[in-house]
């Protein structure tokens, strides 16, 4: 069910951009627990001056390779479930795309089971609820 | 005050896409009640290999004319209402644009009142409240 | 925190848009008490079909220069602060870059502050959470 969206600088070049959606695929089925084959990501990568991120705000040093991931997912994950994702994404980003941590900006947007239809036009977790999220 | 964003592969032609934010304001209006002129689309196109989507994820068949379509309304319809506005969409699109049930994806954000500015810098929904959703 | 996601049509000339962004975090600066260098904004230029606002409703007189601010913040800001911030950022897109206050639309999305990483694979919020959201 996850909705991912990407932003990343031009200056992140395209092999690399590839690379970070199968990255957070695979963070959330090690982390979160969704389904196989779960996958649906927007990445759009941006002109530098249309992706503006502090270079410093939280102690990080943010470079042109900031990358920005905005997760929709339904409601009900725990902190914990939440900070292993954060983790996991970041650590999947450094190894296999060589993206610095203090690159990574994660945000996550919490809907509800009826807020979903994945197609025909059904609303799919309505008519055949998922185990409860943990 | 529903705000649409509408993500669309190249691949659908520019004529289908201009006739996708239509039908998405028209089953808003046919079965969440929303008032007429309260369109509000963002509707961007993506290179193929930026808008992923798994070919078969809840047993569909999507190919290169998957639309996703995420819209931000205010708290309250209810799954009735949600789920026919999920059929209405699909059938629109089958029927104005030939895209296939398949190949819709919808997601909804929900807020609140007060999260509202359409202009002027202010607050019309917490000015003047808009009957309850239904 | 938060993330702001500007989105301008190409009508909209490139020295104007620039100054949104700096718009933004200032009025949020000065109403909802974003710390310093809290700065992060996807600002996306729109061909003009692609960034659909109704002209008229809710008695706007909107143009070419219409511009939509989305702005992802954590849970807690009162009605009163909302106000505040749609004024101030109506106000300064009037002041700095002659936006007229019809064209300005502010959509506000809520989260918790679970739901944030700003770097390092980190919970920054849950490990050390700000002041309450006023």
């Amino acid at each position: 069910m996850p909705l991912v969206r990407i932003s990343v600088s031009n200056g992140v070049k395209q092999e690399k951009r590839r690379l970070l959606a199968d990255a957070v695929y695979d963070a959330m089925r090690a982390t979160i627990g969704i389904p196989e084959g779960d996958k649906f990501v927007v990445l759009t990568p941006h002109a530098a001056e249309e992706l503006i991120a502090d270079p410093n705000f939280m102690g990080m040093q943010r470079t042109d390779e900031f990358v920005l991931v905005h997760i929709t997912l339904r409601r009900g994950r725990s902190t914990e479930k939440k900070q292993a994702l954060y983790r996991e994404i970041a650590g999947l980003f450094a190894q296999r795309a060589q993206i610095a941590s203090d690159n990574v900006m994660i945000v996550l947007a919490e809907n509800d089971l009826d807020d979903w239809s994945f197609g025909k036009g059904e609303a799919q977790y309505v008519l055949n609820p998922p185990a409860a999220a943990r």
